[in-house]
């Protein structure tokens, strides 16, 4: 009944995540229909992007070249290395313009149910990385069960190293107002509250 | 701080119905972090599918070949002509098997403010179709608002064709209970009562 180029691309938008069999079907119809150049042009991205971008030698991020521009800035200041889980991270990080260090972009978290361990974020780079100049390693992960986790994980294995390991703050956001933020925050920021100097 | 093809592949995801920016980064780094074979053989499905699928010239269903193997097939009963919306729509009927007639495939329904008339649909082409050969037309388009609106039009259109036109029944479901069922559908099954015959 369905064209065997149609059933292979519906089955291949699988791939994509959250994307079942019902959503699909949908794009597969929304693209032949009213998108066809939109399709070639999702093909030739797909097909560039998978052939050219490669992971940067220094902080795994995405890259095309074997070091990434942000790493072979001479503008960085070496002395300070910030772990984030992913690129989006680092992006937020660039934009808050709080911070003009290094990276290491770990491409996710441990989750041990999902299979991801030490291994799987090459976290033996990440070491050697920190031992390769005399840094400070700031932990920036999700303040997230899984997130947390992580940076304990990390803190261990570095300072195991004798490196200088920071976590950066939980409190409450920039603005917040005490009525309003969630009671496990303000639990924290209670735990972590810092002494006012003089 | 992003490779350029890493942008251009973010960008060109968002040609999918219902993926807006912060999903196309997710579809982005999913593939390129986990699956890239997805990736690559997504690229390729979807330059198969968009060079080689065209619309059938009978039944306007999606076909590789100028005429469908349904609109082919000489078992296919030629006086009756079942309009739907969608191919899905389409593959629904077959799996019912409850029809053998021919089909006329909308690839859509009258929707004004989408900017979709009965030009967009064709409609000239089904008028001529169901002009061909002397045959009944069974409106099978959805029963919302607008897949009723557009029964009612072509239903207008067809007639003053002198063609034959009819609507699939609305009412409970088989199995349905009177207890369960919305009053909607209750009321259109009591006003649509057939006549039971001694």
């Amino acid at each position: 009944m369905m064209p065997s180029r149609l059933e292979d691309l519906i089955a291949a938008l699988r791939c994509l995540p959250g994307v079942g069999p019902k959503s699909a079907q949908r794009m597969a119809y929304h693209l032949l229909q009213r998108d066809r150049d939109g399709a070639l042009a999702l093909a030739h991205a797909l097909e560039a992007a998978t052939v050219n971008i490669k992971h940067c030698d220094k902080c795994n991020n995405f890259s095309e070249e074997e070091v990434c521009a942000l790493c072979s800035s001479p503008k960085r200041d070496r002395s300070l290395l910030c772990v984030v889980e992913m690129p989006a991270d680092l992006l937020m990080m660039e934009q808050a313009q709080c911070y003009r260090g290094m990276y290491f972009v770990l491409m996710g978290r441990l989750s041990p149910l999902d299979g991801i361990g030490a291994k799987e974020l090459h976290l033996d780079r990440l070491v050697r990385r920190a031992l390769e100049y005399p840094c400070e390693v700031i932990l920036a992960t999700n303040f997230t069960v899984e997130g947390d986790a992580t940076a304990h994980y990390l803190a261990t294995l570095l300072q195991s190293q004798d490196v200088k390991v920071s976590r950066i703050a939980r409190g409450l956001p920039v603005g917040g107002e005490l009525e309003q933020v969630d009671s496990g925050t303000l639990a924290q920021a209670v735990l972590e509250r810092r002494e006012v100097s003089a």
